[in-house]
């Protein structure tokens, strides 16, 4: 294994139609400025030339094994050998560039399991694209999961999303389900499980001693003794009473609106919160450019960017970078 | 009627074990900083100051008609002459006092009605302390409504409630109800009318001459062309181009979680949500302290602070007046 100071991020492709590749470029540009930890991108360098000269961008590109990475860091943009030829137009997604865009994140997660790269972060990529080409699973976090259990043995983790930044983190118990499926699909078992799984990772990646963790409540003023709803005290409340049993500090069901304004956010580290924009809302409101997606759960950091391929303005030049910035700091602290 | 300028804003007892005479105190000290309109409570003189006296507030008060409450104002905090006694301990709620507050609201009302005060600013409430009483309505602004309706004759109005501050204003469609039932009582009439009376409102009180609305989508990423639910395409996207139709400068429904970051904010005046934590989590987010409950679609205007009773605060002392101090500048910035 290589000594963990050598060892680089590994940057994937993402959709080579979106916005991927020039925030790659535009975060490489960046990288003193903001900081950065070393990292090399997954892709095919020539199809990152045409992308930089498009956009203007002098970035020299320098072809590396991983290894190789972080000494040429400094000077040029590292660039993994040995990725297939890709051809995308900017704005113009493609299920011909399905493969690749799949090969490169299988690529970086190899890397991390063979102890050649430190962590993995993602670029976005658009499912839709992929499921054109045959692409099976839900999403790009339980592809993570999937590739975990190819590499690693063992059955499937569960991943679970954070939404990280400065400011908030948020934890969404439900995901990407119509509003209409969340009191149904939102279980005691469910909740605890994911609360689990986040106060695990903030103590051992996070290095948060003693996580405090705030539970949102479903309905509004987290249903206000069920007036506004049963779930608060019939499936939320026993999720806080289990974790605080099991010595977990813990607090909830709290009323959504009033956990994100900055004194109530003072009092703890994470919120977990019963479905998407529940979570979503308050930190991109809080943090829009510079928060991060990052993977709990899983036996390798991954980080991500928290927007999607932004089809509509890729090969614009007005993509901007922060949250990609944001997303390798952050997997460059969690692997430190 | 009395001439505009000598016209004041009549403030609510609200409930006398909660917060509100103390902040009504705090927030008249704070006149001449905030630069205040004159305002007058509508409660028990003596009530009020054994309250300021329990909480060392040296604030003298001037028992007034209204028409004297202007020229009082500088100098004490202008109280109705001829409400009656009340007997309250601060944070012990009681039923007895429940027809004083009441009457509170009653006489504003009135006043405004008669031409001989400008606007009502509501202290908090609680509903469970008025039911015990006898009192049947929903709620505060719904009681608003049927005394607009008894003063003002025709049929009740139908109330809107926006959230204002300086950074970003929200009305949601659906209030207090619980989430499972917000997608039944969501309708496309329903949206329509909310956002037409937010509109006329936002035109001939707030002078915005050409008002910009943005609709929330129910679900994530807005439905994500019926993946993530259907009734964004179904419910919500009729609902806008119906509005535009009308004219109105309508836009959705947009995914909630990138509505309410500072570029998305300047894009339009007030965001229309489809439930009560998608409008409060961002408004409580960004401005928890200063937000504003405003009533539109009333005959009169009506002001109140966005937080409660606080009845576990309330004779300590630490109450922030911060949101009824800016319900009561809101309120005379929309009647000047």
């Amino acid at each position: 294994m290589a000594p963990a100071q050598h060892r680089p991020l590994i940057l994937t492709q993402g959709d080579p139609a979106g916005i991927g590749p020039e925030i790659a470029l535009k975060a490489w540009l960046a990288r003193d400025a903001q900081g950065l930890p070393p990292f090399a991108i997954a892709t095919d360098s020539q199809f990152l030339g045409r992308i930089a000269a498009r956009l203007g961008v002098t970035a020299p590109l320098a072809a590396v094994e991983p290894e190789e990475a972080a000494a040429a860091f400094s000077t040029a943009l590292p660039v993994l050998v040995g990725c297939a030829p890709v051809d995308a137009e900017p704005g113009t997604p493609s299920p011909a560039t399905a493969a690749g865009t799949i090969a490169s994140i299988d690529r970086a997660v190899e890397l991390v399991h063979a102890g050649r790269a430190a962590a993995v972060v993602t670029n976005p990529i658009a499912k839709s694209v992929l499921y054109e080409a045959g692409f099976r699973h839900p999403g790009h976090t339980e592809y993570l999961a999937a590739l975990a259990a190819r590499f690693w043995g063992g059955p499937e983790p569960r991943p679970v999303m954070m939404l990280w930044s400065e400011t908030l983190a948020v934890v969404p118990v439900t995901i990407h389900i119509p509003l209409s499926a969340v009191p149904a699909a939102l279980t005691t078992e469910l909740i605890i499980e994911t609360a689990q799984i986040t106060a695990r990772d903030l103590r051992e990646r996070f290095g948060v001693r003693n996580p405090r963790l705030a539970l949102s409540g479903l309905n509004p003023h987290a249903g206000e003794n069920g007036a506004l709803g049963i779930e608060d005290d019939a499936v939320v409340r026993p999720a806080v009473e289990a974790l605080r049993a099991e010595g977990l500090d813990v607090r909830g069901p709290l009323p959504a609106d009033t956990m994100f304004h900055a004194r109530a956010r003072a009092a703890y580290d994470v919120a977990i919160c019963m479905y998407h924009d529940q979570a979503l809302i308050p930190i991109k409101a809080l943090a829009f450019d510079d928060g991060v997606n990052v993977t709990l759960g899983l036996p390798f950091v991954r980080t991500s960017p928290d927007h999607g391929t932004a089809f509509d303005i890729a090969g614009t030049g007005v993509a901007r970078p922060d949250s990609l910035i944001a997303a390798l700091r952050l997997a460059g602290r969690l692997t430190a």
